[in-house]
């Protein structure tokens, strides 16, 4: 049977950047460390009064099917996955169909279309219902077009103001890819949970510290299933690991537990036990707090190792690249991790073919999810034609005044008119209302 | 490879009826046969204030897990299909999975959750995900717990008002099934429209008119599809035909259209062409306007012919048996439909093992979805456990004044507070708010 997984994939960033150190920490009073440090990030993206979910969804699409030319009649799949929907009946992947049936030949009428909603993880949960369709043998030579796009706004002066971002990922599932495949296995940690919610409001009610609580112990019971499943964690068998990034400090704490919990038991562990002693061992203590007080000391330390450090260089680093840029853009966060740790190497030359990704991907309310790719031979082609870089340097700089009015904007309950602050220029923009209320669009030259 | 499809299904109903020839018609200053002939509806279900999307669908997956002695461990994914969400992000199977771990052993942290959008087709694509989940072999031997839920309102005085409807189907889907498998096969037809749209709204804006020609057009284009993937859609092969049915009168009007476009070029058009003549082709006329005309008189013969009225009675009248009594139940509509005709034919000692199925699924927005089913030896011993018609007799008929209040009640811009209409009795109710803003749920002995 076929190997399956993403043949390309293409990023749009919201054309708007607001400078967390030079003009968000000093309207808020904040030290900038606070963001670049704490947060580890130093912009953010937004989106232009014509942008939205659909028409960064449009644009990155479009540039997929034209650089890998694929006709409207080779996609037989369409899913969107989203959590900034504005229509609770009629999905964003219509919308993002009858954009493109605007600008190629052909139509998408018997392609299927549809929409996934969990926080963060519905990009994954798309990436393998687009795998299993094919899998099945349901997908008669065509291919999935799956897309992960979010405006990830919060309420003016929220905790989370900072870690905003906008953007989309499209990706194409086919068989034989050129980018990465999938492995069959897959770990999920779920449970029913009230880290961040939207109780039918556009922005995120959220409980910061319970929600970091959420990701780590959803994370490891993901990789627990993942392993008794037969995957390897193996720390040393990835070259990258790519994780869900709500804000690269949190992918910080991840790594270094499930670097403690990949390394239990195996010769990694004992080589830093010469230096910092053996993991502790729940048996080895009376009462479960100082068991856990043990294991955060023992965590501190194995951060400072050279195994750790060099390890964390290696396969974390490089995955933040572009989100401590562009901020946390929700059901596509963990796949621009992928593209910037693969970005990264191919800058460094690193020789990725034939290697593993561990994919580390999670989602509030809460569930996390692992697997496994294999990069495939040509993964340098296809991220070489990135240009999320080119697209973040022509990001127009806004001022706080400016990011109050856009904010105002694109928030529902305002609907605050502005004039633009960018031109179209070759793209799907926002262009009105129809008469049923619903978002127009329209492609400009 | 072994067969997939539903092994068994349970259906609950919002515990209200509102009657609509004796009571809302009156109300309305209408003719009681505007609904019961004109629609084809009798009751509409609706939620007790204790009763909304998760309590349905928490309360039909119980019984549904319980009658099957399926424990919580054998179940690997849960798909919810909802067009009536109340959280842009966390999805409503995790309210699911929180109910059933309330009073099942075990958990369902190893499941993973979803939810899926696309009007009312959204149930039938989640129940092909999970097929083919299974078809890939990533179900590592467990089920798949599928459910469509949903509280269709519209806003007072809409023209939808008479369609409301509310209530749960809860499915499991596996290898070697009960009740029905699947065909490979499967067509669509999909365009980006809006006939149905709720934009930033829980009340859709509906064009009636519009909406029709949609299904109508959307259905076609998925029977063609179907046809060119192979799909038999010889009208003498299927035992029953389940439509989406957002009343009884459209699935009138789309068989009228499906039977003739089905016998077109096979001996059932010679039969007929007897008495009324053969189909008018369209390269017999000179305007396109004259075809349609001809082909609207042609319809409408051919709908008093003894084909016709048998095939009408023996395959699609059954489906709609409860579909009359519940109103329209949006993601489980097509579900209910199947699972009528089935009660009926079991009612009627006709033996279906064997048999095919033809499932229309549509969703506005707009898709349509024809797929294949074959009824297996199970399905009278799970037919026969379903309880949907006592539920039905259990409802408590509202009077108008009470569905005013409880039609408040329901309105998220609303949120009257009232008084229960009937009391909980071993189910699972919605118990108020968290602090975050999340709806509770508790079991009630």
């Amino acid at each position: 049977m076929a190997e399956v997984g993403i043949d390309g994939m293409e990023i749009r960033t919201g054309k708007l950047q607001l400078d967390l150190a030079e003009t968000f920490a000093p309207a808020q009073g904040d030290d900038p460390e606070k963001y670049t440090k704490g947060l580890g990030l130093f912009t953010s993206s937004f989106p232009d009064v014509y942008e939205d979910i659909v028409t960064m969804a449009a644009n990155a699409s479009r540039r997929l099917l034209d650089r890998k030319d694929i006709s409207l009649e080779d996609i037989g799949r369409i899913d969107v996955a989203t959590e900034s929907a504005f229509d609770k009946s009629k999905p964003v992947s219509t919308y993002v169909a009858g954009c493109l049936e605007q600008v190629f030949e052909g139509d998408l009428h018997h392609a299927n279309k549809g929409e996934r909603k969990f926080a963060c993880v519905a990009g994954t949960q798309a990436l393998d219902d687009a795998y299993n369709w094919i899998r099945a043998g349901r997908n008669r030579g065509r291919k999935a077009l799956v897309i992960a796009t979010d405006t990830a706004l919060y309420a003016r002066d929220d905790a989370g103001e900072a870690t905003q971002g906008a953007g989309a990922v499209a990706m194409v599932v086919d068989e034989n890819p050129d980018l990465v495949t999938f492995s069959d296995q897959q770990g999920f940690g779920s449970a029913d949970e009230t880290d961040f919610l939207k109780p039918n409001q556009q922005f995120p009610s959220v409980d910061g510290k319970r929600s970091m609580q959420v990701y780590l112990a959803r994370m490891r019971e993901a990789m627990e299933d993942f392993e008794r499943n037969g995957g390897d964690t193996h720390p040393d068998n990835f070259a990258l690991i790519p994780f869900h990034t709500p804000f690269p400090g949190m992918v910080r704490r991840a790594a270094a537990l499930g670097f403690r919990h990949c390394i239990r038991g195996n010769e990694v562990e004992e080589e830093v036990a010469e230096e910092i002693g053996r993991q502790p061992r729940q048996e080895e203590f009376d009462s479960h707090e100082a068991y856990l007080d043990a294991q955060k000391e023992y965590t501190e330390t194995l951060t400072e190792t050279d195994q750790y450090t060099d390890w964390y260089k290696q396969t974390i680093e490089p995955t933040l690249a572009i989100s401590r840029y562009v901020g946390n853009w929700y059901t596509g966060s963990v796949h621009i991790a992928r593209a910037a740790g693969m970005q990264e190497a191919l800058d460094e030359g690193r020789d990725l073919t034939g290697k593993q990704l561990l994919i580390g991907s999670y989602g509030s309310g809460a569930q996390a999810e692992i697997h496994a790719e294999t990069i495939q031979s040509g993964w340098e082609d296809e991220i070489s034609q990135l240009n999320i870089d080119e697209q973040m340097e022509q990001r127009r700089d806004i001022s706080f005044a400016e990011y109050e009015r856009i904010h105002d904007a694109h928030n529902h309950d305002e609907n605050r008119e502005m004039d633009p602050l960018t031109t179209p220029d070759n793209e799907f923009v926002f262009d009105g209302w129809g008469r049923m209320g619903e978002r127009k669009y329209t492609y400009v030259e």
